[in-house]
């Protein structure tokens, strides 16, 4: 149980079977940084190419395809006093019809004051009928991943099995991850940090800015997930990436069947009756090729 | 502003151009009651076919077609003990090569046991690992709306811009809705009660009961809208109805971005800005033809 | 086996139980005619209302919910010398990014010239690089079908499995169609002919035109279809409607499952062979609510 | 103009930045094989690994990111006389319902002996109600493309706009295909070919088998396109590779707007009235991630 200190060098765009920047064991802790969506770090000075540069890969020792990687967020937090978001709908969340009267989607961005200390996100320009508009900043990691299967790698504004840009707005401080094994060493990959960010990731951004990043691993060996799973305090959520929405939900709906069944040892009718009435469904990422469909379920509902 | 009270006698099973069973005026209320979507009663007997059949249509006078009805539900919940849902998820929600391994749809019910003073629904049958399982009611209407455009008349059991077979579990007392007018009166109409209610209502059914409704009707005049608008205490909320999600969430954003801009006034950048960062998704039925996405923003975050 | 010469005098924008028009018999055909989707006739008058027209309903004697309707299309042909079409592409069937790029959609109309005699369509205006471009004539009526389940009434500008506006290029003089039978006398509408229209009318509408129309009816007693079958001297073709198109495909493909089965009497295995090495798939309508697919496949495959 | 006999002795089951094969000049035409989608060579020995292992990557010299690549299909024929074919469905192709009725999809594989001088293809097993059922052989190539773009590595089981396994009947000898270029020299991958394939390769598999592949490549310089693009004697026709069809009909019907303006010179109004009446839509996989879409047009109807 080792704690990394780790400052990365150089950073990926995609999540693939890259050589490792870090080895560590299960058990281990790194902190390290996050650059912006657009390459910047912690001194607002772009230091990566877009999109999305990620941090790692980080191996871990003894991890094998079939099992299930453990990561825990310990801490994720701003280290930066400016965010910034695009200011208009990406055209595939609106009607057909409709796009003509939107506004182009060229580069007027917005600008946001973190206010690291309170935890508070202040839009700062462009001017509008918002004026200062305070949010709760809610930090969270809008992709993370390992090496996907069969050699692949994926850039890091799509997501599939193996996690990535899934802008899930449930991805916070305290958050256990477990995400399929393909590659050995599982390979784990984070970046593009939100202070905070709207269901869906509509206008293809939350408020990007460079992160400080505390994280744990450990290895679940030899047990096979299909997609990502998770749990908080309250709930456990199982993740689907694809195109539609309705495929995204059927993926994290059969995971949650699986994980009802033979993680918590639920009979196959009582668990169709507790999703049935309890389930509860969550919006992850809109706008990128993949999108990003959470299942959950409160974990005071699953009988021991 | 007169009080009727209203008991049903026929009972419909498609939201269309029918002869009205009671005419009201904008500023009234009713007090009337609707069957389960098996169409028994109070007394738990069946008095209306299958599917969905519903109370209604009440014709408010005035209300013309480019008008918005408005509804505001005063009191939804359940006038009996026993509750039935469905013991397995529809084979839409889970992923094709996992159907096979699903037990068979067949009408094994569950059987809920309500306590409607303390507002408790237990689980009475069938005998599994969730036990007595005992959940919080959350009486909700199903199905709601007017009759739709061009003189169709369409099921209760699938939705569109006229309303329908929602299922979203936002729909309880004290929420506001409005719906586009298609026809003279509105012709509003009410059933498919719910006591409570996992997202999507994935098994098909809520925990399904007659209901005690009483309701005020209103009109805005002259305004006109696309998608059902609705609003509670805390939130507004719009509703797109269409397969696949995506295309439902598409008309539930689009519908919130004309709300900001043509009823509170935001700028176009300001609504979007707003949107991108503070839009919340919930997921209505993802069971019927229709499937139902809502777009929700909180109240406190808009300004005056 | 009578012929009867029917002329409509009123006109319906949706398919439903409405009171028949004509009463025929199984055996029985109708010389009738169609006005074009905007309501005009052969004299290019106005005398319906938009949106699709349609002639009908024929009630068909002793057709009862659970026969099939057979019609076959002895004649579909244009019967004056003017047809119109649009002229930009639904901002549906490209992609969002691509819309704000695109011509309005507003009322700029192509007109077409009808040589009936040679069967020759010849654009007249707008002046484009086109020039008078010229092309055959390949009569099919767009939007056809019985009246739907559970009393419903569905518009004709949308589709189903009672039919509906389909706009498939295939449904011409000779085909028989088969029809799911949900309303006592099967009530049998059609309308919305097209000289010639490009695969899944992605402007919105084909070269539009009133036509004269042949058809003989028939009946399969207690032989129930799910979804919309036809034949052709060369194939037998399923059609399904829906969203998305992946919907409609696998609706249309289970359709010609079965019909291989129970009505050609194929194994499973035998009807799963021939189609994964020589299915045909059609595009029909991707421009209204309800998507179309057709799903083909040559007579000459199918063992006696 | 070089000619190069190229025996291929790794292969990639991934369209990635790999080492090249072989590095080629515009013009220059190769001689090749290509193994079926589980490895096995024109001995029908297994000499590569599942799934869809492809021959290359061949580097084409003064081919940079920007550019479009072009290949020319000499001629694409099977290299030995067996293929074989899955021999149920996908369970994605059919309704969910219909699931729980069709055959396990386990490995009863259908076998195809294939007379390569008159280019028939005749089932040997298994025995159905098809007996010795008879086709004319048409080879394809179902998966062929170039290195995506941002580094990626994308399995040769999916497709995008760098082409990838789009399985569509069309790709044949005689095709012309276009290909966006992402990385220096293209690298160009190929493989997965097909005897005879039903549209869509719904059961998963057309007669797979081995290939000889003779192919001729050249560059359009400084000419980009979005995605891929081909054009056989009768017709040119573009690619959508996504889910749902509807998003991959949109890319093609994109595509090929973009062609027919940029390409052929028509201004848009002329592209639209054209592709309206005229467009013709081929359906390619429907069975992997992605699906394809083929948005085709005859080329004598395009004014020069």
């Amino acid at each position: 149980m080792v704690l990394h200190q780790f400052t990365p060098r150089l950073y990926y765009n995609a999540l693939g079977s890259y050589e490792p920047v870090l080895r560590i064991c299960p058990g281990d802790t790194v902190v390290t940084t996050t650059v912006d969506n657009a390459g910047r770090d912690s001194s607002d000075q772009p230091v990566a190419a877009r999109p999305n540069p990620l941090t790692g890969p980080f191996y871990v020792d003894g991890v094998e395809p079939g099992d299930t990687l453990v990561v825990h967020f310990d801490s994720i937090w701003p280290n930066r006093h400016v965010g910034r978001s695009s200011t208009v709908l990406a055209y595939n969340v609106v009607d057909p019809d409709y796009v003509k009267t939107m506004p182009p989607r060229r580069k007027v961005e917005a600008e946001w004051k973190l206010d690291l200390k309170q935890g508070i996100a202040t839009l700062v320009t462009p001017q509008t009928r918002l004026g200062q508009l305070v949010l709760p900043m809610k930090p969270m990691l809008g992709c993370f991943g390992v090496a996907p299967a069969n050699e692949q790698a994926i850039s890091s504004v799509t997501s599939a099995a193996h996690g990535g840009n899934m802008d899930y707005k449930g991805f916070v401080t305290g958050v256990t991850v477990y995400l399929p094994v393909f590659a050995p060493g599982g390979l784990f990959f984070l970046g593009d940090g939100h202070a905070v960010q709207g269901a869906g990731e509509i206008v293809g951004t939350g408020v990007e800015v460079s992160f400080d990043v505390q994280f744990t691993v450990n290895v679940l060996k030899d047990e096979q997930i299909t997609w990502p799973r998770a749990e908080d305090e309250a709930s456990i959520f199982t993740v689907g990436n694809a195109r539609p929405l309705d495929q995204a939900l059927q993926h994290a709906t059969t995971e949650m069947l699986r994980w009802l069944q033979d993680g918590f040892g639920l009979d196959d009718r009582a668990a169709h009756i507790l999703l049935g009435q309890c389930v509860e469904y969550d919006v992850g990422n809109v706008f990128d090729p993949a999108y990003t469909m959470v299942c959950k379920l409160k974990k005071t509902l699953i009988p021991h």
